[in-house]
């Protein structure tokens, strides 16, 4: 299996609470549920997935160069509230060469004014927003057709 | 097969040039042939399929009326330049209370300024964008997925 | 009757789906009964009226020039979501020289904030908004003041 | 005569001097001549109307109170300058409970921009706007459809 | 009781309406109510209180500089809608030279985005917002801290 | 004497404290000393000076309106905070059709951002400003030029 | 003469109106007398001319498709009102791979400010504005020298 | 004691330097001098208190899931810089669903312009600023009062 | 008379032709009539003066350092043009540390945006506009009361 | 030759480096060379022309002065940088009162957004852009055909 | 050595990356290779360099409160992409009361628009910016100089 | 000495009066003395240097395409108020083709707003800011290093 290739779902701030957090927005679903279809999906298609949350930009970024010395295949980064503030996740796609999916549970264009714009979206592959919970799979799949 | 649910993909101006305008943005596939693979891949998902093109920003309107006065299921909507200008086409989502994608080819908040903002966003389920041409199969697995 | 003077009433995009469209914002008039009402209250002013609606922007500059070469006593002009976009309605406006009446059925002003500013209103004689299908009542009645 | 519902209409600051100030844009009514205009027509829907001028911002906001004290049935409200400036008459709208008609005998929106945004606006139920003196007896006439 | 030290607690435009006005922002306390409790913390605390509302942005400023003549200890200001729009309070506040506790009911950075921005912090010592009636308390809380 | 020329003076919000208020920006004139040096000079020159103040737009645009009735030849016109957020005044300007001069005791574009619009200037005649008490003479001259 | 290069003039709403509106800032030509000097003038300049109108931006759109599918050698486009609110046009001139000159009768810079942006001039090769009728003569040289 | 609610103080970054840091803005006291005021205040008011201190955003996150999954009464958050820029503890804020109070030494709105916003403002239930160190004890005092 | 005390007025670009120039705005006074003018009464006043006019931006910031070389008592500067765009006569202000007046002929305010912001007003002492050639005298009374 | 009508064409500032300054945008030809070209055509179009470049703005200035003093019948105005930032040259034209075409080698809407606003053009007649160095025989064209 | 005064160098997210990413933008040295080179040319300067590397906001600010308790001379800070984002960082310079020299690797003025604001800037003493590596040299001898 | 690489150091508006000039921001070294200095330190380093100042933006583009005629290394800028309006110095940068580096005595970020933008810094390679004089010597040993 160490031949599968690597994709990495990594997730941002308050993503922990998934679940509990402001349902009627973020949806049922537990972030622990969501990794467990996500594996499973992912060993449908082929791909080893490593599935990870942290409240830390600084992680985030760190994760993210992992991402690169190990070789991953793609990255699937669901970076919350730190997609509309964080220069530094942006620069970090730039720099590790991977090819980056921007995820979100919710679509941010019909939310606050604040969250349409995306320093991840001006250097990410692409978008995927607004399917919820579907998204992570609807990513993989995007990851396994690249 | 008309027990099928019906989908729709619409696209808005100069999509009909796809494949000769442009490659490095938008890639090599013409619209008919990408037309093809959505009605294989609908097919395989148990949808049927409309795929219809306009440089008219009424005949969007009136096709979007014509999707909900005929039940469709859902509408995948690759607006191009009207995503960022027409209040029309919002309020056309607004209108017909169907669930809506929107889909671009190319990721647009890696383009110039004008295409960051969304009129279509701010009212459609869900986005999807930057995959080229495999976002319309990708749009077309979020639909099975609702 | 072909002395009357000529009065258009000329709606915009989408209000062909009045009474089903977001009743909470529009009302549960359809546009048809508001065009039976608005024929009935033009006659008791002396007025021929013309009702027409269509989801092309074209469509209602063409038929704004047409209004003037019929020597239209004035035009009433729902012009929904093309009220904020279009600049060439208000060039037409001003190209006819006719009186213009500006209507919508709720008030923009409460509504999102794109909805503020109107170039219909740039070139407009007047604005009546607010009212539901009594505001196009109403704006015959400004007509026959005018 | 003490059944018929009240009206009042509020004139702000400099409306006292029309009929003299710059009649280009404001025609040639003195503000007598409309309140006696406005009061027959009242009279004529069967409703009581007062009719006031005032300078003061603070006067407008209490004359409001005064009206929702007085169980008015609705108020007509010609700002003047402070439609533009004043959030205290837009908080006063909101907190009296009852059907505010925004009114101005030019269109605010023809003139310059700082008269383009309303707060006003942001609360009242309607508006008329650019059909001068006629405003006043259209604002009555849409009360009595109300 | 005259060598007690005197703080004025002034509010502003349609504040006299409280409990009535949209309870779900404001409340259910009257201004009556809160004066009568403000009075009672006040003299526990060893202060001399005067409780005043005004529509009025002139009288505030005049009360303001009644403060200062009167040697009051700090002023205690809710100016409702003006803390938006008035620089002649802000000014007020620069002028007299006493501590000023900007308070509002609710916390204005929730609402509107024209309640962000505040004239009157820019001139005040300190702020309290969002605690409902209990703020007057805390405000006089404050006062007796400083 | 009755056949001077009339002159206004008129004073904003917060003039009245002069001479104890931010003495580093406004000086140690006191307003009443400023109106007698401002009696004299006018006398010098043979001009009638009224001179006022008052903290209540509301009572500003009473006096320019009184001005006109009374056939002033000139206003001079400190509004204070009142020349950054009023129509009201900038209206009544326009309104009374006299040459009106906008003065100011510091030069506001030296201070913060919000005093470098003026709703004032927009409509006067000329502007005087940085001169400090100075200022009312310099005004008073430039209406004998006028 | 069918080895001619081939040269379209796209005119894009109300200019059918031409000579009749607004001559202050259009002049006095009509549409079809500018088209016969222009078709005089393309045939002295070796060059076959197609000079068409529409007030539909969805018809501009597909007639700058067919010059492409035609091989004209440029195209000329006074796109009117829609130049300062299409992208549609703007990515038709990005897709169409032409030299498109950007044309205007006035010079947009001396009028409204929302003329002083062009998507068209975004994606065109060259500009002539404010030359009146003659701009379409000078537009055929400048395509002769290209 | 085990019974008493908890309520957490969190401060962000920089404010482990309070005392010596800038104490013209300041002020003189250290955190540990105010965490002992508070934790005094607390007691008497019948509150357990957990009093901390991160210049991470990502601790701060942590820190808050956790007051909510020990249940606490409220959260009292100084986040110092992050104020400004954090969406992610604005999120947070909504997430844990806790009464939050804002609680700054000095009062925003006084210094820089990028102080004036706040998203820390748009989530939190109250705001206390401007008291220095006895706002510490006043947003108890707003604690037990809730 | 060398020990009469220097005042410069500096003119910048355009005013040599004043008086042909756009009268409606600037008058039909000539450059050379006002250097007259404000010589005669300059003499009254007991200054010496210099009167220069240069349409070159470094020519007048050369001059204003001869100004402080000179000792000159106080600077008249109407900057024309450079008013709204120079941060280098700005800087020059602020070097020579002498009171510079700003003159203008007309009252920017009134006219187009671009003239509201004023670069010379951020660091002159006063400012005197909108009288005309007469402002020259002003300005020089003004000194003359320094 | 004396009778012919006189014609400048400035050239501002780094126009004399053309043909070696980046040729990518500003092509291969060099000033001179233009010079030539343009007197070669003007001396076919029946015209006196004068073409001149200068670093300067002040002495552009001086020579929009001098064409006016020596009547010449239109004036080219390739301002170059100048164009989005000079005031003094907008106010030169319009107080010469001369027909000025704004010239540029590249088209400014396609470059920086700081090239998309232009002083000249809103003073200018006309303007020709995008065509290099034939854009200097455009408008003389141009001229020929006032 | 322990007398040499202490420097330290502190670098942001990503730049544990250099030397292999975007080298085009940030060259080929990696960050191990400058920290020598610095080291190096530290010594020869007479002072301890301490160099640090952390994608972790917090980290950076924990550094910077250890280098004013260590009593560092200087620090020199490449805060990378927080540059843009971090006014913790702000607030730490501001905090720390050490001279800060702000380093960039590239010329943040040439590249994206978010790069051109900086909150670091805002506080430190000097900037170096766009040299490359050789711009920890560069800082070095700036330390040394002051 | 004429085989050594030559660099010209060019200083903008107002650098003259260095020394005397606000010494509290740019320091107490006359600009001769700052020359002296740097002609000393880039014998040292093997350059010839050129010095020069001047008020005038012309003045300052003409030297620079002096510099590039003379086959000069490099260039170091202390554009003075120039850095913030001067396109044509950016365009010169450009047309030069030499490395450039901007300098300041102060840090431009520290100050007000109108100096945090630098057309300058969009086109140099490098900048120095905030070193006071012994930014000059810190320039030419960046020259050096090149």
């Amino acid at each position: 299996m160490a031949d599968r290739p690597l994709v990495m779902i990594l997730n941002g701030p308050n993503l922990n609470l998934l679940g509990t957090r402001e349902p009627a927005i973020y949806g049922h679903d537990t972030l622990n549920a969501i990794a467990a279809r996500s594996a499973t999906h992912a060993d449908t298609l082929g791909l080893t997935l490593e599935f990870r949350q942290s409240n830390h930009e600084g992680v985030l970024v760190d994760w993210m160069h992992e991402a690169r010395a190990r070789g991953a295949k793609a990255l699937i980064l669901n970076a919350g509230a730190y997609t509309h503030t964080s220069v530094a996740l942006h620069d970090a796609i730039k720099a590790i060469e991977l090819p980056v999916i921007e995820l979100h549970l919710s679509n941010p264009h019909t939310r606050e004014p604040f969250r349409h714009e995306s320093y991840i979206g001006r250097a990410a592959k692409g978008v995927i927003a607004g399917f919820g919970a579907a998204g992570y799979l609807l990513a993989l799949d995007a990851v396994a057709r690249l």
